[in-house]
């Protein structure tokens, strides 16, 4: 059996298929399985990214019918049953699709070096890189109106991830970076919250995406409500008319299944997720099964989200559909359970529903004390929890920000700033 | 005045400077001081980034006469007391040079993409990345010669880096990975140490260079003593006439100054580091002074080496010379304290040169413990201290890396490998 995608479904159903009698492979193109959920806290310097990353073979060691490989899937042919990989191919009896999405632009793919997305630890510090540069810039910058389209921030795209990175952003312009610097004035620092719908949060009750706003609004985030953003330029975010001048726009808007999803020749839905059946397969192929972002399943006339809950759940679903399909059993049809949904907004300040049918909505502190304990207790290994309550404990206790770093391609000249020493 | 370099020498000065009577200037092209010392932890997985750097802007929060600047200076001119930027350009009345050293491939600069050395973060997470990626690629190579060749680690240098590397990477092969992987046999893996030399550590005393090897072997290190690498290919490091096939070689030998010494147009010496005068400045120009890895200082008859303790005292020395120029005062001679030498060599093993006069000398156990301890202490803020203590209270215990993620540039396509979601 195969599965491609360590993320949180893929890994699941590895996790699922351990020590059960079946030979099972493990393709990721990278060799750690991500905590997707605080991946904003790396792109606003909160956490480390070896803090959300634990390498798959050490959480899989004691699986030892699940063989794990560092490869990239390239394409599927469900006719022969292979994977291709870049480089050889993997053959299969049963097939678990987990290859995820990415960010997509609406036609606009030209966006994307300007206004970054956030799905990968590599976009994580792209990120991080650019906001802790535009302060740095603003810092050393003459001129006003450049420190001031510097010290704005857009965030494109009110789902939970928009809401986080906005919250985030507007907590460093105003409390971390406030002391650091000594030309900026944080009270210049711009944070735009764009979402083209009627209102933030759209997977939430209408009561708590209120509060949201409400929350954002007093630390300082401008929301924008039925604001598409139609030009991205290096210099601003046009919103029909209205020109916002920034150097920073961040992506959180949109995303399309993996480009995996076109070689298994299934329907594909307009943001090119593969249509499953009840049991997770697809047509004519009942051991291809696609779970989480890349899976269109519809329940109670709703697509389910692409949220870290249901990947697990199909993850499981999925793994047992496997087993069975191979030992001559039919298959179930998948059912999620919703366990809840949360988004934070910044220190002390989050909304949460929880338990089935959602009967309990909590907005404010105690929102966002579930959301850390229930983060916390995820996180996938003894290791990163401990490493995470350091952080958040002296990142609530001091305002400060563990992880300033801007690493990567913006110098790579011989040294000119490094008096470090050995 | 200006100080151009925020590692150990730099920061010093500045901090020195803090609250004097003097505006100062802080130039460097990262926003973080760097602990280098544990860098070679980075490049071995076991610390994230973040670990070990912390933002200058929050070191020297409350230095308010101190600006620091995201900066690359790119030469000085000592005629007119200006430093050149990217981008315009700093003037000075007193200049603080502490612009560090890069590795020098004695003459072959078409090494370095093949053999990396470690000075910054990017170079410790490169090494990282291949030093991990041999390992997987091990792992699903079917040759068994390849596999041998990509499991043969080759480092090039038996200073305390080159020491701390070969040690660091044998504990990764044969404890962290053993577990984890399922055809590498951690039996096969080789780490080459190669010192050109009589001897490894040749800053120590003989005993403990003695024990060090003795101490690497144990661990499954190969010592090649005189072994000078006369060629090095992407197959193979060449040793005169034998031929060592390896995808891995870590470059710890040789390093060069900063290139803006040459502009500053005084006596350099054969590693391209600034000659200074005995107060630290430079013949012609009492005002600008050169410290740490740039600085080529000879005292009792040998040149101080690029350590941190030397960098930190210059840094001191040259703050005081500067304030007492400006002030009329007559500058004073640096005089090195040395307060001894480490070098770990792995889990419980290293050695160490304590006290005034290396009187106390230390191997085994009781070096590593005092290794740990000092490092703890000298690591800048409260924060990082926690976090280290953590990760090595965790590797320490379960012999396991934290921070095992293979990042950067090894593909950059569409997704196929993260079922992540959010």
């Amino acid at each position: 059996m195969v599965i491609v995608g360590g993320g949180f479904g893929g890994l699941k159903a590895a996790a699922h298929l351990a020590r059960e009698k079946v030979r099972v492979t493990l393709l990721d193109r990278h060799n750690y399985h991500l905590f997707q959920p605080l991946l904003y806290q790396v792109a606003t310097a909160g956490l480390s990214p070896a803090d959300i990353a634990s390498p798959l073979r050490s959480v899989l060691r004691k699986a030892k019918n699940v063989r794990v490989l560092l490869e990239e899937a390239t394409s599927i042919d469900p006719a022969r049953r292979v994977v291709h990989l870049n480089s050889g191919e993997v053959s299969y009896d049963a097939l678990i699709l987990a290859a995820g999405a990415r960010h997509a632009y609406f036609g606009h793919p030209e966006w994307e070096s300007v206004a970054p997305g956030l799905k990968t630890l590599e976009d994580a510090l792209e990120i991080r890189r650019r906001v802790l540069l535009a302060f740095e810039r603003a810092e050393t910058t003459a001129e006003e109106s450049e420190r001031r389209t510097l010290l704005t921030f857009v965030v494109v795209g009110g789902g939970p991830t928009g809401v986080e990175l906005a919250g985030a952003i507007a907590e460093i312009a105003h409390r971390t970076i406030a002391r650091d610097f000594r030309r900026v004035d944080p009270s210049e620092s711009r944070i735009v919250l764009l979402e083209g719908g009627p209102r933030l949060l759209a997977s939430f009750p209408e009561r708590l995406a209120a509060r949201a706003r409400a929350d954002l609004e007093r630390m300082g985030v401008e929301v924008h409500i039925g604001a598409v953003a139609t030009r991205i330029t290096p210099e601003a975010v046009f919103v029909g008319e209205e020109r916002i001048a920034t150097r920073t726009v961040l992506w959180a808007a949109g995303m399309a299944g993996s480009p995996l999803a076109k070689s298994l020749g299934a329907p594909l839905d307009r943001a090119g997720r593969v249509i499953v059946k009840p049991d997770l397969s697809i047509p004519e192929h009942p051991e291809v099964f696609v779970i989480g972002d890349l899976a269109s399943f519809t329940q109670d006339g709703v697509v389910l989200a692409g949220v870290a809950q249901v990947a697990m759940q199909q993850g499981v679903a999925a793994a047992e559909n496997a087993l069975g399909l191979l030992d001559g059993r039919p298959t179930k049809t998948f059912h999620y359970l919703d366990l809840g949904t949360m988004a934070t907004i910044g220190r002390a300040s989050a909304v949460a529903v929880l338990g089935p049918g959602g009967r309990i909505q909590l907005a404010g502190y105690m929102a966002w004390l579930s959301w850390v304990f229930l983060h916390v207790v995820m996180l996938i290994n003894f290791r990163s929890r401990v490493l995470v309550m350091v952080e958040w404990i002296w990142a609530y206790v001091t305002f400060g920000r563990g992880a300033r770093l801007i690493t990567g391609a913006w110098k790579v000249e011989p040294p000119a700033g490094e008096g470090g020493t050995k």
